[in-house]
């Protein structure tokens, strides 16, 4: 880390920055510019973190030059991690992206949800994901079926063979929602709930990590950090939108290059949900499209067998023959872009 | 609520919205416009929300007159809420801001807490604050001392009779926490953790809800409206910094006209953090008075015995003597203020 | 309009709204909800601005139906606007997406620009862009050739049959421009410059308009109209990233979704920058490739004979052999994408 | 400034970076750290610009020890600049808050305006503003009534001696502008244009320049940076409000952190306009309070004597008795700090 003194800085105070610097071990280099001294301090040590130097008096700001998260990164593993299930479906690295398709929540219609498994699985998804706990901005909003939910999950799971995902909202639920599912997944809100982070890192199941809409690259990556720290490198990134000064037309603001930028940074796999980014079911086709493209590794929509009378999120979610046109361009699109995958690994490094 | 229709929406597409708005008990007006047709929907209903009417097929968007929260809203109570502690202290309406200060993580030197503790006690200050469960962006950053903090925050209670503030992070750890303090925290990363908010509605202790970094107000009041709707009145709201699209000089951008816009449309009390908010230490005295002047109820600083040697946000930690500088400003304009205050509640009916 | 007032609204505030609505000619239904009155004015009168009505003593809000831009919507005129030019080139409607590449600013070195040139023509692009007048962020970079550049582009036109595209950043300038380009871009620190738009909007030559790294997509729309309502008709939208919480590893974020949303409002044609939105070399290539499979009418980017030693952007600028990689692999897709453009019109409609 | 260079990076990146900084007459120093090569750059050179270095091959990136703003810089100057107007009013400083009030846009009602400034006068503010030449979103919306305005408050002056402001939009009108008026303004959409900046800073005259709504302070800076390396360094720092996530209640969210940190960064004025900021005329009183008191150097406020029937931004417009009110509470605030700016001077250093 290199730190810059401000110009009324005094001989003591860069002294007490070089002494607690080099107490931690670092080497030390100290430049006096014309107006900032600055101390240059190699070393790559984890017992003095830049917050703790940044308080000392006379310190303008320290800048960090390495990523402050370190398993999730491509500089410990270069190689893709692939995440594989019992079924043979792997996510990450050259393997094709999959499709996550399901309702924003499980309501009590069983027969509608088998609808969309049996869709799902007759269009080529891999996976159906359904709400049991569902977070929700207003109190007066249906809050899910709970494990009721997932029963119906696991009975569509039996009949079609598709993978399932769930969102889990609370540690104390995650033992009887590992149960059911094959991947749990954290939401955006909770993207830095970090308790529920480490529960799901000490539990050995994939994770879907949704990016807080607010939430920087940076923090993304180190949400992982905190699952991985934990003990559970099986974390599946989501990009699903950020919130900008417009949201006239969206519900939020796709960010589609952090599909590469991450690629670049991390070996982690990461997908895409045009559903909530959007909030707009015209979109998702194009939006999907987009992600493919970029390199995507997989991507996760709303699809409801009756959206006019869905309990949550009937706006963006695709009606069941809208889902299968839709689903049949993408897969062209996915075929054709096998070789061009490889592309996009080859231009990122 | 209002349901403007696409242009290109059918006569089925608007019998259907206007069938579905009278089952549910409203009052129905259908406007042909040049362009868009229009529904207007009278009535006050919940069980029928906003986001169901958008996905019937043909709506272009629903606009909402009534702000959805009910039980935080002046609209349902007009008085402002005082809530009172057992020394007597209150927070909100007409009575004085409060200070409430305290280390941002409580480290394993109770005499430099006590230091902190005695100074805040002399400058008249009424709350302790200390974190024992820390929120941290990094897992490589120190996490708290948890239970073994609060024993002795509960010390300093007993030697200077300050009233305590701590953050809880999962709602397993609440009534352990609520044996210790007199307040809880939740803090601006989870205030959209619904199972929190559900389990701290659900107890009977005062809650400082801290506004989460991107979340509007809209949905800070939300997010009381979740404590409130599960029983628990006692809500205390703080704004702390919202995330723009500047964080080069400070860490967040303090929203200070949030509190003259939440005292028109709430009657809970609102507090301000300058110390989360700036990130900087030479900025908390200004902002705190600039809180003092829009009327807010009381203001959360960080101070440390020793900010060098902070395990967290040294930084933006007032030392012991230069904090008892700041409050004795802050005092004194809080003395003058006390007609001020009526003024403002009067303008912002 | 809708008018929505205070709950504390008078019968006098009511009635003084509706009187100032029938002057000005709407038709006019008051209802009298639980909490609040609103008033529906009907009719399309541009006479009476929200913003007047929303003066009125009492106003809570006012609830605009009706998008405020007339003449770039696809209200007034369904069918997509093309821009055809002397050489037969066409932007917009079904035509195949234009690539439009050059460098940031033309720096002394006429050999260099006729080596884009040359390898732009070589590579099947219709346009050659390049800077002469150059907005910069600091006083101490470099600003522009300005007509020793148009000379230069001029020659390269000449030898290549390029089309030319040059920023014009204030009115003056505008005539002597004219002279040498085909099209005239209006900078996006300019979108919101009403003097310039109105001074392009008067003159009869295609115009690219950036949008603002932090406008909306009604405020781009909104800029186009001022260009329209002047008489010109030939703009040409351009996305090129928005201004977001995170630019730490790019510059901006660019907001694909906004080419379907905008095809679906407005028949204008619209193109995407991916250098300047990025502001990564190594990201042209995968978000030009989304840029196309979201419906982009044209690709600008930029490309140096020596990025190192550019003037301006190098950092963002493909040197010619990378060009012609990333051009030949975009063109593929191009091809690909004829049958699926018009799926996109058809979905957003 | 330091640069950091990619993991990948070859020993000839390094060699190539290490070149070019020596022949710009750097000192250079290299360290090969655990994963990223480093190089410091020592000394204060204009002549190489980090945008140049961050184009070589191999540079992650660049990071910059000093503020790229020199003539506004603290650095250079560390006593506060005042500007001094005919008659002995002054602006920055040690010197009390000056008040500058008036219509947002003049229309055609002498009588109207002239009570506006009447009331002004009487209530002892230094400034009357008011707009001639209007920027508007739409160009539907009202554009100014130009020279014609003018020359009403050319006459307002006469009668009540109060100095004058008003806004220029194109360098064009800038000499007929200056005849009028004392003070010219740059408006916040025009922070950017820089023909503009470089207009102003050729004039002999007092600018107010407003901050961008989506620039960062550093941003703020340099705009004024090109004013003043255009000559003229009677600039005046006017925050604004900018944009957010949320504008749901207000038009932009005032960033009055600004005003302290802009004080520790620049020498020059800075002023608060409340009245854009907010949209709302109940929140003028609050965050004018606040304004005074973290140290601004003046407030702006829009006043009219009729805002129902204002042609622009009635409904942040103050009324007559209103603003006498409002004005009379923020005299005595005024007063009252006299001491305490010596101490926010104080502080902030």
């Amino acid at each position: 880390m290199i730190i810059v003194m401000e110009r009324t800085a005094t001989k003591e105070n860069v002294q007490r920055a070089v002494n607690l610097l080099e107490e931690h071990g670092f080497r030390v280099i100290v430049h006096e510019g014309d107006v900032h001294t600055c101390i240059d301090a190699l070393g790559d040590k984890t017992t003095l973190t830049p917050g703790r130097v940044s308080a000392l008096d006379g310190v303008k700001e320290v800048k960090v030059i390495r990523e402050p998260f370190r398993l999730a990164s491509r500089d410990r593993k270069s190689e893709d991690t692939v995440i594989e299930f019992s079924n043979g479906v792997k996510i990450g690295g050259k393997n094709r992206p999959v499709f996550i398709v399901g309702p924003c929540s499980v309501d009590s219609d069983y027969a509608g949800l088998l609808q969309v498994a049996t869709a799902a699985k007759e269009m080529g998804c891999e996976f159906l994901r359904g709400g049991a706990f569902k977070p929700r901005t207003s109190p007066y909003d249906f809050q899910g079926l709970e494990e009721e939910a997932l029963k119906m999950m696991a009975k569509a799971k039996e009949e079609t063979g598709l993978l399932l995902v769930t969102e889990v909202m609370d540690s104390q639920d995650l033992p009887m929602i590992s149960d059911y599912v094959d991947v749990v997944q954290i939401g955006a809100r909770n993207m830095q709930n970090f308790k529920l982070l480490k529960a799901v890192g000490k539990a050995n199941i994939p994770v879907v990590l949704k990016r807080g809409p607010a939430n920087t690259i940076r923090e993304f990556l180190l949400a992982a950090e905190h699952i991985m720290y934990n003990g559970n490198e099986q974390v599946i990134l989501c990009e699903r939108g950020i919130r900008t000064f417009d949201d006239k037309y969206t519900r939020n603001t796709l960010d589609l290059t952090a599909v590469p930028v991450i690629k670049k940074l991390s070996h982690l796999p990461i997908i895409v949900d045009p559903s909530h980014a959007t909030g707009q079911r015209y979109l998702i086709e194009p939006m999907s499209k987009a992600a493919l493209v970029v390199g995507a590794d997989g991507i996760m929509m709303e699809v409801h067998h009756d959206p006019e009378n869905a309990l949550s999120d009937g706006k963006q979610s695709l009606p069941i023959p809208m889902f299968k046109d839709v689903i049949k361009r993408l897969s062209t699109l996915r075929d054709q872009l096998e070789y061009d995958k490889t592309c996009l690994s080859a231009n990122v490094k």
